[in-house]
């Protein structure tokens, strides 16, 4: 029999069926009360889960678009910035900066490796330091499996005059992210990961300090012009046609969080990424992500010697009908990564893990069937 | 008793049942067989409804996003180019072109009239046509309800060494566009109008000629950077997440285009567009679009003298549920615009037509019931 693909992976997401449904029905149009009432929701739930007070826009966009967007609406050519390039997404970050003429100074951390508010403050306080005006950072970096520490750099950027931008695609929704008491200027979140939705759109934060400099950004835009976008919004409206059925699906999933509350969502991550670490680790699989900084939203798990791990990833897809990740480009062949964030309850993991000890023994890797559920069982809250 | 929305508005328009379910299915990832299944399936249909071998990207954003993207990717800044404006989307190439720093001629138009390859010629021949690199035209204009004469305008830049950019935006898969045949380079179609869909995604077709130009190109761009697109779908893939649930929708819908046919559509099209015509000046209305060029995909009526148009649109929307569009800018409620694009059959007319009659007299407009639709009857062949 196949069943419907479960989706342990670093988004797309499982969409659970109320959000479907929802996007499913008759299409109506934007300039409406009926749209409104879904945008004015979806925004005020927005705000719920981005713990702030400022404006959230919406874009019809991938990750990256949003990402793109904060940089040219927020600096002007030659401005430089720090970016901390964690892996695949910090480095994006670092292409695009690059692309449209910043000044880009990277701090280059092996993967793996997470990034703290120490480590920032060196380099803002050393000659490389001078005059930069923004920091980037990735929250969750889904390529190597680890969470940045987002709290503490933001104490660290506290006092200085230097904007703080993250991008919490992956984790918002499934971490906590505290928009305006860490003092992030930027979130960008994406629908795809944590907030259960297909991809397709993008969420962003942006603080009074951001909005000053966004009036001094000297980068030509219109697609992205987060002004157009703040005066669409005081409106309830957004500038060109927004992507409807997916803001429908959006005001129902941020209403499942809500009523789900942010508190029992992060813990539920929190124990489903302590679950997946321990159950891996019983039957003698080794994490790659350092362990203080390992993310709860996303196991990454090295290769054990001599096997093929590329070929376990393939059982668990077309055998059991379940997606994990591989590794991304150096990592390829080199480690899988199980997600486990958005609509994803204890019981995924356990199905997983199950599927996961079958591969594993059918690729030669020695394994006394059940101990990793057992390992997940003791500590999963389900 | 309040029905499901008829949408009689120049898009979003209504989405078959079809295409919602296929969207509604559960999540799949987009690195996968399943998944390059429908993009592969949608690829292929769009070539056939673009009539090109061109290649034909897809985005993950709004027509006006497309529209900035074939500007910053085809272009450089400086570069002299002609842009007709003939109503609200002709006048959005204007902004996005001037705000990226080309060098625009505006040929401006009265709103109502069209533009025929006679009027472009006119221009390149003259002074100010001089090193004219690119000519951008609205084909299906909805502001007014004016479609201009493409074949025409891609016959009188054939021998020149000029691009040709059109915004199908609402007309692809509604009306003739012979890609190839008429020698357009650049064609951009959006999602949420004669294709039958959701908004949220953005089609271009780019020929030979416009990836030399594209090679050329020194505007910074990464989000909408073609080059990266089709070096993707040259792999069957996108270059950054996709809007999953929206291409397994376009993979239907396009479907459904093709199964019906594409000169059945363009048929049923201009049937729908001369009995709605006839159907309203029956009534003692008038066109505001000019005779000739009038769109079989939405009909701009006048207001009549000392009718309150805005008041009759109201009607329709609260009491009968259905919704047809007003005007924009300073057209509003000046003129009525009824949509007749995608997924619409000659019943939905009679529907829309027997609501407007009803309307109208509750509004103080003298006429005789049902004398419209016999009008719109003796036309449609339904």
């Amino acid at each position: 029999m196949k069943k419907d693909k479960l989706l342990m992976t670093p988004g797309p997401t499982n969409v659970p069926y109320k959000v479907r449904e929802a996007m499913a029905r008759p299409m109506i149009h934007h300039r409406t009360d009926e749209f409104e009432f879904y945008f004015t929701s979806m925004n005020e739930n927005l705000k719920k889960v981005f713990q702030t007070d400022n404006h959230v826009l919406t874009l019809a966009s991938s990750g990256t678009g949003a990402m793109e967007a904060a940089i040219v609406n927020t600096f002007s050519p030659g401005d430089k910035v720090l970016i901390a390039n964690t892996g695949v997404f910090g480095d994006r970050f670092v292409k695009i900066a690059t692309k449209f003429g910043l000044d880009v100074i990277t701090m280059d951390v092996p993967w793996g490796k997470g990034v703290t508010g120490h480590h920032i403050t060196q380099i803002l306080d050393s000659q490389d330091g001078k005059n930069i005006k923004g920091v980037f950072v990735t929250h969750n970096e889904t390529s190597t499996g680890v969470a940045n520490d987002i709290q503490s750099i933001g104490e660290a950027l506290k006092d200085r005059d230097c904007l703080f931008i993250i991008d919490a695609i992956s984790s918002l929704g499934g971490m906590d992210v505290k928009t305006d008491e860490w003092g992030i200027d930027i979130v960008i979140a994406g629908s795809q990961k944590a907030l259960m939705l297909p991809p397709g759109l993008a969420f962003i934060s942006i603080s009074d300090r951001a909005w000053e400099a966004i009036e001094r950004s000297t980068f030509p835009k219109f697609y992205f012009d987060f002004l157009a976008y703040k005066k669409s919004l005081e409106k309830n409206t957004t500038p060109y046609t927004p992507a409807v059925s997916l803001i429908v699906g959006a005001s129902q999933a941020l209403q499942m969080l809500i009523e789900e509350g942010l508190d029992n969502i992060f813990d539920r991550h929190e124990n489903l990424g302590k679950a997946c670490r321990a159950a891996v680790c019983s039957i003698g699989l080794e994490l790659f992500a350092e362990e203080d900084m390992a993310s709860d939203l996303i196991t990454s798990i090295k290769a054990p010697e001599k096997i093929d791990i590329e070929k376990v990833r393939k059982i668990l897809n077309l055998d059991y009908d379940i997606m994990i990740a591989g590794g991304q480009q150096q990592l390829k062949g080199k480690i899988i990564r199980i997600g486990h964030m958005g609509y994803v309850d204890g019981f995924d993991l356990i199905k997983t893990l199950s599927a996961l000890e079958k591969a594993l023994m059918q690729v030669g890797y020695d394994i006394e069937l059940g101990t990793s559920i057992s390992a997940a069982q003791n500590i999963l809250k389900y």
